[in-house]
């Protein structure tokens, strides 16, 4: 049985538990008391030295970081259509992938993180970085149903929760009807499920 | 013959030079002018939306990021090794290119743009994710040769520049043995090439 360390309110736990559903893949979830501090303890600092979640524990091979969970997940339980073989499809979805570890990650989800749990970013920065992540996601939305190729990709699904729990940091989506159509999208995807922050 | 619009400082971009040299690519290299803002200039957001270099053109596949050029120039142009097939081995690898993504970039490469091209990053917020990813290849490095499998893969290619460069950033290697071993093992690699700053 496939074990994911969880926690309810992590868009980066969400992107997993996302696509753990849309592939029915079966796993169990023990919830990491974030803010207790547990990612801070030794036992879990063996799990993944980063000291985040998510970690996946499949039958003993242990995987921190959610872009590289999704790939494993893509590349082990699920049909090539979400990870493709070919060398110009990868580089697409790997394309997008950096953009959600990087103009997402650092403007939308820190603009969140701010707003929710008072974390210490400059909100410029992490308005300036989410509105570029927006308008690069919405320009590509605008000439594509999904990001990377023509059908659903794991870059897509990891694009997603941050780019949807926009709002709570601050950061509108109503400029971006490209992104907003895209979320209708994901959300009419079979075996989607959501998350608290969403609806 | 591919074409990669290059910067000669870009640390970013040394990975794709190095990575082409260690497999034999030929490539033509269009050096931009990112002082004088070329990155922000139509012809070149034409090529990449987010107005960075390192971008290729491979008879005509545009292809943006580091991390997406490594994993196309692997999966196209080298032996599997670099970025292998096997479920396990890719998450391992891309482990550590999120890494690259995060802890390298916002640390160690921010902490060396405040330095060298007066870019306004927060000092204490770079230098604090620069240890964290010394810190965490350090001790991947005691215990591994190569960072994501048994054998150099695009994951030490892509944390090898700004981890190197460190120094132009202000922050010292020598703390950290198992990583200047490992810098010293891919200097060893066939067809190495370096880069201004880290000789």
């Amino acid at each position: 049985m496939l074990t994911l360390y969880d926690f309810p309110l992590s868009g980066n736990c969400y992107k997993i538990r996302l696509f753990l559903a849309l592939i029915e893949k079966d796993y169990q979830s023990i919830e990491i008391k974030l803010q207790e501090g547990e990612t801070t303890q030794l036992s879990f600092l063996k799990l993944n030295p980063r000291g985040q979640v998510p970690v996946i524990d499949d039958e003993g091979e242990i995987i921190w970081d959610s872009m590289a969970i999704l790939v494993y997940l893509a590349r082990g339980y699920a049909d090539r259509t979400w990870f493709p073989d070919d060398a110009l499809d990868q580089a697409r979805v790997m394309q997008w992938l950096a953009v959600s570890e990087n103009e997402v990650l650092y403007g939308l989800a820190r603009a969140r993180g701010i707003r929710l749990f008072n974390r210490p970013f400059d909100p410029d920065e992490c308005n300036a970085m989410g509105l570029a992540a927006l308008k690069l996601l919405d320009d590509q939305l605008s000439q594509h149903e999904w990001l990377a190729t023509d059908q659903p990709t794991i870059a897509d699904i990891a694009c997603y929760p941050y780019v949807a729990l926009a709002p709570e940091g601050g950061i509108e989506l109503t400029p971006y009807p490209a992104v907003l159509a895209w979320i209708k999208r994901i959300r009419a995807l079979p075996g989607y499920v959501t998350m608290p922050g969403l609806d």
